[in-house]
């Protein structure tokens, strides 16, 4: 079977309701296998780029982006609603992760060179071998609806692919097909300026053309942010393929976020409000949303629980980003409402245009706790677990699935080792006195965690992302022209290296 | 379904192809499931060790090892008739693994561990986060027929998830059961001598056993060394689980050895002599055999065939390990040897006894392989493949799967980039005049490949075999007494890290 036609994908104004004019059609079979024979042909010359000359076009990536904010905020808040502050942030913050990639590909680091010189073991003589990472090969990358530029066709999957050396095709999201045009023009342009075949970064549409995407055989891995079950469905793909290739997938996350008893009676005003600005901002849309909130029994809970139902009722919600989400937190949470056990403690302004819905609180008990209660509702909804003590507390997180975070709140020099030991088992990572929401991007960051968070072993922000698109080879006795610069006994271009078990600084 | 006989697992002598008595039973689901618990429960300890505790541990395990070499060789050479010089030195190898991984784990460089101070982003506040690799949970690992010690119970797989910090329980291979239990008594010994307990390390038997453990829902990863076919079906049972887990398989491997036109009128008589001791080593019975030999059309390159041919004839060749795979080498030998345009050049002294079996070179035209060409024989046989010029090798190379290693035999001074990057797309390791076989332990090793070689991102043998069994965790503006000692601002043992960006070595 091969589709032929070309139907149009048609975004949504989630501010009415109403289709937008089509701006692109969905990919033919035929044109996914054009765009990624491109971006298999257009893998050597970015794989013969040396560091210096990746990173300045990862640079000129993040200025060409900058340089076309407006048009490009514009078409997205046409596209998503969510507003004009988000979404400028959003495009700096994916100007910044694209210059942040130059600065890992100029450190170096991530290559892990590592050179052992020839010499004797218990075994007999050893060879001289030299190892580092090298790009797996072309990558497809599944934008998300709910981050148009960071988690889309410029997002962090991207920039990782396309700075540890690989050509990328994506598959770009149906809720913005418009800003997913623009800024692959925008791209490919700045690519084409910087001497790289347009094939380096592809685009198409459709969700057949997406489950093409993973079966081609030229594809060497998947990045992929989207819901468990869209992604379970591509996994099954990847796993019919005769070569299994690997999936990152950042899939489902209920991110508890527990508030002890000492935190409670320090800050209930606080912790209330700010939980309530991390569940509605950007309308609940984030996988980091806190959803699975536990907040102590007796008087100090019951003011966490006054303070967000209060700070719940002057939340400003932006709409939806689609029709399709729209509908399942509509019915999700209406179920989740009328649960054995569960009450609603309070809800925002009820829908009035489009996309638009109400923010939800409810509460349960630990020890009566509906299926409803451990499902992760994308929208500005959570669900707050009330809990006797620490025993009980701990009972309820040892049920919970993994999650991209966990947070504890705690009061004033309150011990918490034990609790933190619970949350370091199922979540990638822990958050101290905060919310979850608000990835930064840095050398340190980690999202990721335990299935069905993610894969469990990579991250798919911060500098460590890069690794999902490398593999190791090792070269054995190799003579010096052949060896890639950062393994020469002398290189070029400085390099963090491990030297016959030492690790050695550049210069 | 449950299995609730004890069936032995029975060993042969493959020097007679009798069997040997019964040294174990076929592990029941029950078994399995109390094994697999064992390990859980033993985890925390393990995960409590710091490095040096660890590092004192594996060398502990080195040395119970080597303590009770007499009887474990004796016994395996019974089980595997591999000979007392070869399973010594395997001993010493499984010996020095363990030490290395102390070395590994005592440098820390593994850990990743990571710092970024709170500071200033262009999207405000960026808060503290840290981050290293943490323990991901008990380890399946599966022992291989062909490595009793070296890839079995104590093997690479074992000795690097131990390292990292998780416990293990090995399913055992049918071919050396003896070997086995007795090995795995002498390091549980060692463990509970460390003050570890018993379950850090378990045991099971039988096919069945095999499939309970990769699908207990305890066990969060897999190690595999085997045939492409048993680790597909280990896969399928993986992707079958909810929560998936990392399946790391050393698959099928056909180690293309090419020589080149200059190698081959420079060096005929030594390439044809090595390349047959390579190939007839441990009777071929190496993932890293040279399957697949290209030689060029013309005298020089029959001078190889020629040397190659007698060096076969004085070649000793110990018996194949178990009847499987003797029967398999013995049946698709001979449809290789009779396939059409493929020759037998040389075969060596035909079988006398038990599972010896006649070594074999065959050769055939790079422009008419038939399939038989393109596959793995598990033993002492390889296929010589003549080309008549460079454009004929690399679309022959091109049709290879990938393998563990690529291996080019070069004129002085030849120029070979070109070929060299044909090979690097297809191998985890490039062999520059000399033989895949032989896997150093080191830093720089890389004993993997993309796919059927492994599952392309790892190693299984070398310092960074360590990372498929761990995960990343990253602490957000953690208290100091929550962190690990490798995160806190003065850790107590020197660890290299990056700090806001720069890597920093210790002391």
């Amino acid at each position: 079977m091969t589709t032929t036609e070309h139907r149009p994908v048609t975004g949504t104004d989630p501010r009415t309701g109403l289709d937008l004019p089509p701006e692109v059609v969905e990919s033919t079979d035929d044109h996914v296998h054009d765009v990624v024979g491109a971006a298999a042909d257009a893998a050597p010359a970015l794989a013969a780029l040396d560091r210096a000359g990746r990173a300045r076009v990862l640079v000129a990536l993040a200025d060409a982006l900058e340089a076309a904010r407006a048009p490009i905020v514009e078409i997205a808040d046409t596209e998503t609603a969510l507003g004009d502050t988000r979404l400028n942030g959003e495009l700096t913050r994916t100007a910044f992760q694209l210059r942040f990639f130059a600065d890992v590909v100029t450190d170096g680091g991530y290559l892990e060179a590592t050179i052992d010189h020839a010499g004797p073991t218990p075994m007999g003589p050893r060879p001289d071998l030299r190892r580092m990472l090298v790009p797996i090969g072309p990558v497809a990358v599944f934008g998300a609806s709910n981050f148009p530029l960071a988690f889309s066709v410029p997002g962090g999957d991207t920039a990782s692919a396309l700075a540890a050396g690989n050509p990328v095709v994506v598959k770009g999201h149906g809720s913005h097909p418009g800003t997913s045009r623009l800024v692959h023009e925008v791209l490919t342009g700045a690519l084409q300026a910087a001497g790289l075949r347009r094939g380096t970064l592809g685009l198409v549409f459709g969700r057949r053309a997406g489950q093409e995407l993973v079966a081609h055989p030229a594809i060497r891995a998947v990045g992929f942010t989207g819901s468990l079950s869209g992604g379970r469905a591509l996994l099954d793909i990847i796993d019919a393929r005769p070569e299994p290739i690997p999936f990152y997938g950042e899939l489902s996350s209920l991110n508890a976020l527990v508030v002890t008893e000492a935190a409670a009676r320090e800050r209930a005003g606080e912790i209330g409000a700010g939980l309530v600005g991390s569940v509605t901002g950007s309308a609940g849309q984030l996988c980091t949303k806190p959803g699975f909130v536990l907040v102590p029994d007796g008087q100090a809970g019951d003011a966490v629980v006054a303070a967000a139902a209060a700070a719940l009722g002057g939340a400003s919600v932006v709409p939806l980003l689609n029709e399709r989400i729209h509908r399942s937190y509509v019915d999700d949470t209406a179920r989740l409402a009328c649960a054995p056990g569960v009450r609603a403690v309070a809800a925002g302004d009820p829908a009035d245009a489009g996309f638009t819905v109400a923010p939800l609180l409810v509460t349960a008990r630990a020890d009566d706790l509906p299926d409803e209660a451990f499902a992760e509702y994308f929208g500005p909804a959570a669900v707050v677990v009330r809990y006797a003590g620490p025993a009980e507390l701990t009972a309820v997180l040892r049920r919970l699935p993994a999650s991209l975070t966990a947070t504890v709140h705690t009061g004033a020099g309150e011990p918490v080792l034990e609790l933190v030991g619970v949350l370091a088992g199922t979540a990638g990572r822990l958050v101290f006195n905060g919310y979850p929401t608000g990835v930064a991007v840095s050398w340190a960051q980690h999202h990721g965690g335990p299935w069905p968070a993610t894969n469990s072993l990579h991250t798919s922000v911060g500098a460590t992302a890069i690794r999902r698109f490398l593999r190791p080879l090792t070269w054995q006795d190799a003579p010096a022209d052949v060896l890639p610069d950062e393994l020469r006994d002398v290189p070029a271009a400085g390099v963090p290296r491990r030297v016959d078990g030492s690790l050695v600084l550049p210069g």
